[in-house]
């Protein structure tokens, strides 16, 4: 299932996306939220009339650094032995359609296009064979990050989470499995219709289950938590005009403008 | 004022804090919430019978690295230029007598006493002339540290942010000022007793003031988002069994036990 979240009429809703064409999709609204027990009320509503928002709110986001190879090498780093996070705050989250706003602090943002991973309920020591259990599903996720900034400052809390540089969407695909990402689904970033990111989930380095077991051997991750696991290579630069679209097979496309800041 | 949180009966509430003397102080419950106009209600609770919470329940805790050059130099490390900021999760936030869980993944935690500012109103941007608007009040935090597990991981999610790493309390003294701070007030943090570190506030490389301009230029701040400002020489182990105070001159002492991980 695809579970969007919307405001339709200045409500917010989730609902469950229905039909494989992109100008015929409709939500049908879901009673209560996705985090419990949940019922599909028959009310449906064409996507698009409403305005999709990020799929989740997460509490925090947990990102992982060099997670593929290649990209930690393309600009010059090792290959990480053990996973290491980072976080992008609540502030940092945006919608597929909403504005990346180029930070006025930086001079080179980049892309990262990532496969995010939504957490669907309270979770903490997670043994490797219940990962499955907390993952509610997939999202698109761009890790936009202001790389001369990251390059200044020793911790990345403003290269990588200043407003507007964590676009998540279109939805939450709860059908994919951990068996399909370890073997692979590609991962691709276009600006302008151009291809700059090309990768498959199969050469992350850590893991999803890895990388769920580090991070709650010591924290606790909330409904709606949201794991980013790395981008592929090829990032380079944003410039205010672009549209930025992250394409994760299975899941759908997040595109989002880059402009500048108002 | 000095603003507490507590519960009671199952309750949660803000409460004024008053008297002088540690055994008679008393709660008026406050109507409302403090991010806005709010009244005293006149009731009032011996704070004895209630027990403490974090003062805030912040959407993101933004922490300063290394802004004492002594607390710098002792872990053998470059006072940087400019500030530097991580994030601690809210996950992370544990209130007065709330215990201190070792992790089960470091063998060096370290405590750091630190004075920490907690934000108002929702702003961004703010220029320097207005941080003292934004500012809420201050209070205690422990910037508690996987020292280890620091010095292995890149970004510091993990060494700074596993449960319970972000003691604060007692409460929120809304009567300092950003002069006090500039001229000089004391931190001083004891391990069953012992003093271990004690610093003074005008040590700071940045000011208040340059931290939230620095912050605020890429990120939005949300009303109980807190901001720690760094640490003072004297850094030191903690070990299962230790109690850990932190006093900060005109707010008053955090105290927390630390535990074995349950």
């Amino acid at each position: 299932m695809r579970i969007a979240r919307f405001s339709i009429d200045g409500n917010v809703a989730f609902g469950a996306v229905e039909g494989d064409k992109p100008d015929e999709l409709v939500l049908d609204i879901i009673k209560g939220i996705p985090f419990a027990d949940f019922e599909l009320s028959g009310t449906k509503v064409p996507l698009g009339k409403v305005r999709l928002l990020p799929p989740v709110l997460p509490n925090k986001v947990v990102a992982f650094g060099r997670n593929y190879a290649e990209h930690a090498k393309e600009l010059g780093n090792e290959v990480p032995d053990a996973p290491f996070a980072f976080f992008k705050p609540s502030t940092s989250v945006i919608g597929p359609g909403d504005d990346i706003r180029y930070p006025s602090f930086s001079n080179e943002v980049h892309h990262e296009a990532e496969l995010a991973v939504v957490i669907g309920r309270m979770c903490r020591e997670v043994p490797r064979e219940r990962v499955k259990d907390v993952i509610l599903g997939y999202t698109c996720a761009n890790d936009v990050t202001a790389r001369d900034v990251q390059k200044r400052e020793k911790q990345w809390a403003r290269a990588k989470g200043f407003d507007s540089s964590c676009p998540l969407g279109p939805w939450v695909e709860t059908d994919l499995d951990l068996s399909a990402i370890s073997e692979g689904i590609t991962i691709q970033c276009t600006v302008n219709g151009q291809q700059r990111q090309l990768g498959r989930t199969s050469e992350m380095t850590h893991s999803v289950e890895d990388l769920i077991v580090n991070i709650t051997e010591a924290m606790t991750l909330l409904p709606g938590d949201v794991i980013l696991t790395g981008t592929p290579a090829g990032v380079g630069p944003l410039n205010v005009g672009d549209e930025v679209a992250v394409t994760i097979e299975g899941i759908g496309t997040l595109t989002n403008k880059v402009i500048k800041r108002g």
